[in-house]
């Protein structure tokens, strides 16, 4: 088969339509790279958001805890610093027992989101760089959120008055009150 | 000009003329892409690398620190918790003076790397993790390594016996010596 035409028309024509190819290819590629990009750095975001500062320790008594909760201690207590400190882990979903310490606690939020409520006050939410002061025998409890997990670290004070009274479980309608 | 040939080789050699400037074109973008991409995760991890829980609170004043070193506080100190806790950031090379607390402290290391030590004990590096008592009227000095920043939750518990007395500066001789 011969083909006989304009050289240069014909050439434009072709010229056009590698042009044409190269834009789609470059707008695929783009298209691609971008969401491989983006997934990389949401996993990475995702990591970070429950990723803990300590180990994770053990899983939480079903007898105090709803859904998994991790603990580990970081300091025990002693007569030269009469102080608990420890690491609790929820996973999103999981939360505490009603319960309460007899000389108080401090909570510190590293990572994640979740809710602290104390008995007759609203439930409120707290996150990462939140620090919250429970009273001495104030009934509370707190936990990760639905959608997130939350790290905790947990101050025990004046440990010589008491560390812990335990009460009974946060229902489900308590957990998902706002009021 | 006229062009008279072979339809099918021309079309053939044009088309392999596409497809070169196709995988070229290609190659380019996943490069250029993947560049963008590791730059994006490079930037997120060193900004996790140092970054704080909290917010990065006041300057130190150069009467207790060498170097940068920025406190934020916490919670501050009442007669229900005898506790004072707060954060500090030190930026790499900065640290404290020597320095001892009358009740004791407790260091709780959020993230970076950096030293602690002692008078009369080597010098230790702690990092993200680490836990340490200092025991009452110990004098020590703590801050963050040459090549890394460090964020550091303090603990002082049974603050109705005292706070902090501070002492001199900690020489450069002191800061690099690993004995």
């Amino acid at each position: 088969m011969k083909f006989v035409g304009n050289y240069s028309s014909k050439i434009r024509f072709l010229m056009k339509q590698i042009l044409k190819i190269q834009i789609i290819v470059a707008f695929a590629f783009i298209t691609f790279l971008s969401i491989g990009c983006k997934e990389q750095l949401n996993l990475s975001n995702s990591q970070n958001k429950t990723k803990g500062i300590f180990p994770q320790g053990g899983l939480g008594t079903s007898d105090h805890f709803t859904g998994k909760a991790y603990n580990i201690g970081l300091v025990d207590d002693d007569s030269v610093y009469n102080t608990l400190i420890g690491n609790v882990y929820f996973e999103p979903g999981a939360r505490s027992n009603w319960h309460s310490h007899p000389a108080g606690q401090i909570l510190i939020i590293t990572d994640g989101e979740g809710y602290y409520q104390e008995k007759g006050l609203p439930r409120r939410t707290i996150k990462k760089g939140n620090v919250i002061k429970c009273g001495p025998n104030v009934l509370h409890w707190h936990g990760a959120s639905k959608g997130s997990g939350m790290q905790q670290i947990y101050v025990l004070p004046n440990t010589g008055k008491g560390i812990v009274e335990w009460h009974h479980p946060v229902t489900d309608e308590e957990y998902h009150n706002k009021k």
